[in-house]
């Protein structure tokens, strides 16, 4: 199976990005001529890696037969200093809420997940170190 | 610096996803019970790839003086067999339109970033081949 995606350059430093057939646009940081136009390219491997083990998770959650009223990923890295500027420490918050969360069978779903499953996950953890914490019906 | 991003569950397997103060859905492949409110996570790889990479050649194009009327970049991606599914080669064709177009500036651009400047490239080369193509004045 192959993935594509097309980037056109509209001016400054902006792109419109198609990827299976939804358009959307990138943008630089401000300090490089960015306009804010779009989210900064680099970020979207983060939302990416959030897609990738969140589907996995609901997915996993479903046939282990969970239930839960909300579900969020907040995931957050670092930059390296020197170029090229990768994430060097990936830190995921897997955040549910409802009255019959397992936490048994979430942490089984994201070991299951990050290490067997989600090839985003797989990809970036060649450069970076991707923990992860479960937060419970937060207040 | 940092970054984060935020996915909280929608339904079925989308998810909305913030970047940057910027919104869009990720949805699963149809097979895995998406419904394409979205595109699929692991394709905005390559679309974090095209952006960022495109933005280095646009900044060192402009430092050369060279001019250009159209650029578009097409990254494109075969995924492995086997779980975890990665990409294991990224073809990128730049695409150029103008009549003040320097092969030799362009190729230097794309070299600087893919090798030394763009960190999503840094990141993805390290399980995936990355190779590419210039093209000037399609017909």
């Amino acid at each position: 199976m192959a993935s594509k995606t097309v980037a056109d350059w509209i001016e400054d430093m902006s792109f419109e990005v198609e990827l299976d057939g939804h358009v959307f646009a990138v943008d630089a940081d401000d300090q490089f001529g960015g306009k804010n136009r779009g989210p900064r390219p680099k970020g979207l491997l983060l939302s990416s890696l959030a897609g990738c083990t969140g589907m996995d998770v609901v997915s996993l959650l479903r046939k282990m037969k969970m239930e839960w009223d909300s579900f969020r990923l907040e995931v957050e890295a670092d930059l390296s200093d020197e170029h090229p500027k990768i994430y060097k420490d990936i830190r995921i918050n897997f955040i549910f809420s409802g009255d019959k969360l397992d936490r048994g069978k979430i942490e089984k779903s994201i070991k299951l997940s990050l290490n067997k499953y989600c090839g985003v996950s797989a990809m970036l953890n060649r450069s970076a170190q991707v923990s992860y914490e479960i937060i419970l019906n937060p207040g």
